[in-house]
């Protein structure tokens, strides 16, 4: 049977944006703003959560956590999730949380300050992402170690990331020196989207973005909203779901027939395109 | 001629440990107290920057470039470098310089959150990095791409982390589901420390870290003094410089009869210790 893709493209999705950039006038503003005008022509609803314009607290401390005993010992694993069981978070944690079960899809954009996200998202990742929401759900048993990677409260929804960045291409790429860009975003794209459950898309990273011209400014823009367009359809990263069979458990080590003599690092938590393997969709 | 060690054993050092956990009664606090003791005990200086205890600001914005015009847009990398060069940048990012100036040896102490460090200890990076102090520095030509990955304003400076999670060392694992807990921290060994020139040591991980019996407590620590012992002679991850001859420039793309078959991801980026190439120090 034929699936009427026109069909799908026409799906109204829920998108949340977080964007962290100092500078309203910078080029990351402006590609928020292509790929939001992009969003919502094509139907979709959009919320965007500005870190810096929400002046977003990036440090989990204890006033995070406003029915901890002032002498009680800080926890924040379980701090966080006794907080989050009695709705006791702070608002502006409540109010993302909210946002991220009203999105069908998330979007992080950041510049790729030393490698990683500034530090406002990062804290918009530790203070949000709370233990009984985030991390801690689902059955822990020696066939289930928790509904995480590829399972969680964020099952069925997608996430990316859009980075820029003023490295060149070549020096993200498979021999540069920085390292390749998906390791570097892969603590993120798997430790902290495909965590709780988020299906991620392919990163689309924005090279060299401190001398573009009018010209590659558009370049890149028309590629974004490629991506925008094609939000709801893209094929996520083969990603392996850790409690679908490809793990054992509780060392959670790849079985050891599923690994790949020829590749090291985070690949091997790749399903191949012909892997047969239980995680297949 | 052979080296007497026990000379070089007793060289002072000059330690800075940068510390990131909210909590005083926490066992990373516990742990900074055993690294710090067994350091002055060798007879080693050290300063502590306890960032939650200095209410350290994490977010890079406008309040950081004090001389910078109101209406002007607000550039990071040259609003920093102009900041830097003028010494017009915040006393407590001064501070900090000093520090790093001040210091043979650097330690970042933080627990592992969301596979990365701290929002607070990534704002201090991101802050005290300034253009012209952390990168952007020497010559910029086709033989030689800036002072960095080897090179650089802190070349002949040691640097190592100590890391403290909750999870379980098989999960960090070379296949475990997390990833392998050296390509999860090359993201900060790689690109913050070694880039702007520290000699970068293999990196303290302590896990399982909220199951720590008083046992379990004497092993880590016992394990952690033997490295404080030894912070001036272990020897350094065996990285390649950038200018050393290894990489091309300036696609600095690691030179195609370097490459190994048989490893992908970041481990390209380490000498063999077989590999008489240049960077061979």
């Amino acid at each position: 049977m034929e699936i009427d893709v026109s069909f799908y493209r026409t799906i109204c999705m829920k998108v949340l944006l977080v964007f962290a950039h100092p500078e309203k006038q910078s080029l990351a503003t402006s590609l928020c703003t292509v790929a939001v005008r992009q969003l919502e022509a094509a139907g979709h609803e959009v919320q965007v959560s500005d870190l810096y314009a929400m002046h977003w607290k990036s440090e989990v401390d204890r006033s995070d956590f406003p029915s901890l005993a002032p002498d009680a010992r800080l926890k924040v694993a379980s701090a966080s999730g006794e907080a989050f069981a009695a709705h006791a978070l702070t608002e502006d944690v409540k109010a993302e949380q909210q946002k991220l079960l009203w999105a069908d899809a998330l979007i992080l954009q950041f510049p790729l300050w030393w490698y990683s996200m500034p530090a406002i998202l990062k804290g918009w990742v530790d203070r949000v992402y709370a233990y009984g929401f985030a991390y801690g759900v689902g059955e822990h048993s020696d066939r289930h170690w928790g509904d995480r990677f590829g399972e969680g409260k964020f099952a069925g929804k997608r996430a990316m990331v859009i980075v820029t960045t003023g490295g060149w291409e070549e020096h993200y790429s498979a021999c540069g020196i920085n390292g390749p860009i998906d390791d570097l975003l892969f603590p993120i794209n798997h430790g902290i989207l495909y965590y709780p459950g988020f299906d991620v898309l392919p990163s689309f990273v924005a090279y060299r973005v401190d001398s573009l011209d009018a010209q590659s400014f558009e370049v890149v823009s028309s590629a974004l909203r490629d991506r925008m367009r094609t939000l709801e359809t893209t094929v996520p990263i083969a990603y392996r779901r850790q409690n679908g069979g490809d793990y054992l458990i509780p060392s959670l080590q790849l079985r050891p027939e599923l690994r790949d003599p020829n590749v090291s690092g985070f690949a091997q938590h790749l399903r191949a395109l012909t892997d047969a393997s239980s995680t297949e969709r």
